[in-house]
C-alpha cells in the first residue's frame, strides 16, 4: 500500500503514532496533521509524525487519498460529514475512534459516491496524550478492529485492512455491534472499576498504594472528557457490562461474608486462570 | 544494624528478596532459610538469597538472632508459637504479612521473656511467586508499615525499624487495625475487582484485551491460596472496602443510566485527580 497524501485529524498519541508509523514504514508520501491548536501541531511535527499540520479540518481532509479520525468518538462521525462532500473521488475515511456502532451508523449512507468510509479501532493507546507520547511501534503486532457492514464497499474494506497492516496491526473483522459489546468487557469496564477504586480511596491511604493499586486503577488516569464521550456511545453495553461485574463483586463479597473459603478459593482460581491466560 | 543468623521462614519472593537485600547489604553474617521443599531452599540458595537452607522450621528458627516470617498469613502465628520457646534470649521474631491485627493478637502475650516479635509488612511483591524472582532491591524506597502495641518492647520496636530500613526500605508505623484497614483499600480491595473483572470476561472477548485489561487485572494472577487466607484475616475491613467500591460503581451506573453525563464527568475527574497524585 503506498498512499500519496494521508490526512491525520487529531494529532494525539493515537493520531502522533500513526503518523510516525506511516513515515517510519514509508507508507505514506506525505502526512497531513490536521489539530485545533498551532502547539500540538507543531509538536507532532516536532517529532516527525507530520509534515504538515493545518488547523482547517476541511482543507486537510479535501487533500487526503486517505484520512484517519482519531478525534473524541462525538466528534468523529460528525467531522466526517463535515468534510465527505468536498473530498476526492476515491478517498478513504476511517478512524480510530473506541467505539464502533454510533459512528458507523451515524455516517453510514450518507457519503457522497466515491468517497467511503470504514470503522476501526486499534485496541492500542495509553493514559498518556498528545503527540510528544506518539510512538512508531504502538500498532506493532496489537490487534486493530475493522468494523464493515453489509452496506461497506468491498475494495475500501480490503484498503483499509491494508493500512492498519501497513502500520505494523494484525486485523480482525467484527461488526461496529459486536466490537462495541467486546470493548465494553475488555476496556470500558476496566475504565469504570479503575475510577470506583481511584475514587473512594481515602486520602489518608495514599501514601499506602503500591504496585497492585498502581496496576489496577492506571487508566483512571485517563483524559474525563474523552471517556464520559466513550460511556455515552457505547451506553447499553457498558451497563449490561457494569451489570455483570456487580454479579461477580456481589459473590465475592457474600462468599467472604459467609466464610465460605471454598466459594472465594474458586473464584480466585478461576479469575488467575484467564488473567494466566493473557500473559504479561 | 548486623545480625549474626538472620533465618528467614519461606523463601519465595518476598524472603528470597529480604535474603539478597540482606547480604548485599552486610547485615547478616549468615542467613539461614527455612522452606519446606528442597527444591525451593536450591533455587534461593543458587540465587544467593541464603547462605544455607533447612526443612526444619525450628532448627532455623532456634539458631536466629533475627527471624522473619515470610509465609502465608494463616501460617505465621502459630509458627512463631511452636518455635519461641527454643529460641535464644533476645532473639527478634517479625514477619512481611499482608494482614496484622489477627497476626499481632494471637502471638502477644503468648512469647517467653527474652522473645520478642514486632508485625510488619513490606509493601512491594508482585503477582510473581518463588526465590527466582527475588530482588534485592524490592524495598529500596518503598514503604514498610510496623506495627507495634502499647505492649511492645521498645528495644524490639527499635531494632524491628533498623532492620526493614538496612534493607533499603521506608517505615511507617501504625497499629495493626489501623494498617489493615488501610490495605483492605489499598491491596486487599484492588484484588477483588481484578479478580471480579477477570473473572467475568467473556472468553470469545480474551483476544480483544490490551494494556488497559491488563493493568487493570494483573494481580489476579496471584496465587489464590495466599489470597484467601488474606481475606480471612481481614474480613471485616475488605468487606466495607467492598461496600464502598459497590456504592460508587453504583452511582457511575446510576449516572450512564441516566445519561447524566455532567455527573460522569465530575467521578471521573475526581478519580483522575487521585490517580494523578499516585504518580506512576
Amino acid at each position: 500500500m503506498k498512499i500519496k497524501t494521508l490526512t491525520i485529524v487529531g494529532v494525539g498519541l493515537i493520531g502522533g503514532s500513526i503518523g510516525l508509523a506511516a513515515k517510519r514504514r514509508g507508507l505514506a508520501e506525505q502526512v497531513v496533521g490536521v489539530g485545533r491548536q498551532r502547539g500540538s501541531l507543531d509538536k507532532a511535527r516536532a517529532v516527525g509524525a507530520i509534515d504538515e499540520g493545518v488547523l482547517d479540518l476541511a482543507s486537510g481532509a479535501h487533500r487526503a487519498d486517505v484520512a484517519v479520525f482519531c478525534t473524541p468518538v462525538d466528534q468523529i462521525a460528525s467531522q466526517i460529514l463535515t468534510v465527505a462532500a468536498g473530498c476526492k473521488a476515491g478517498t478513504l475515511l476511517t478512524d480510530a475512534g473506541s467505539t464502533k456502532a454510533a459512528i458507523v451508523s451515524e455516517v453510514e449512507g450518507r457519503l457522497p459516491s466515491g468517497v467511503n468510509f470504514v470503522g476501526g479501532h486499534p485496541l492500542a493507546g495509553s493514559e498518556k496524550r498528545g503527540p510528544e507520547h506518539a510512538d512508531a511501534d504502538l500498532f506493532q503486532d496489537r490487534l486493530t478492529v475493522v468494523t464493515p457492514t453489509e452496506r461497506t464497499d468491498p475494495a475500501s474494506l480490503e484498503r483499509t485492512v491494508a493500512l492498519w497492516q501497513a502500520l505494523g496491526a494484525r486485523v480482525r473483522i467484527m461488526t461496529p455491534e459486536e466490537h462495541d459489546r467486546a470493548v465494553a468487557f475488555t476496556s470500558h469496564l476496566p475504565h469504570l472499576l479503575a475510577v470506583a477504586l481511584a475514587g473512594i480511596l481515602p486520602a489518608e491511604y495514599q501514601g499506602l498504594t503500591a504496585s497492585g493499586f498502581r496496576d489496577t486503577t492506571r487508566v483512571a488516569a485517563g483524559d474525563p472528557g474523552i471517556w464520559s464521550a466513550i460511556f455515552a456511545q457505547n451506553r447499553a453495553a457498558v451497563l449490561d457490562a457494569i451489570a455483570r461485574v456487580h454479579g461477580r463483586l456481589k459473590e465475592l463479597d457474600q462468599a467472604i461474608a459467609a466464610e465460605d473459603w471454598l466459594k472465594v478459593d474458586a473464584l480466585l482460581r478461576q479469575a488467575k486462570r484467564v488473567r494466566d491466560a493473557l500473559g504479561s
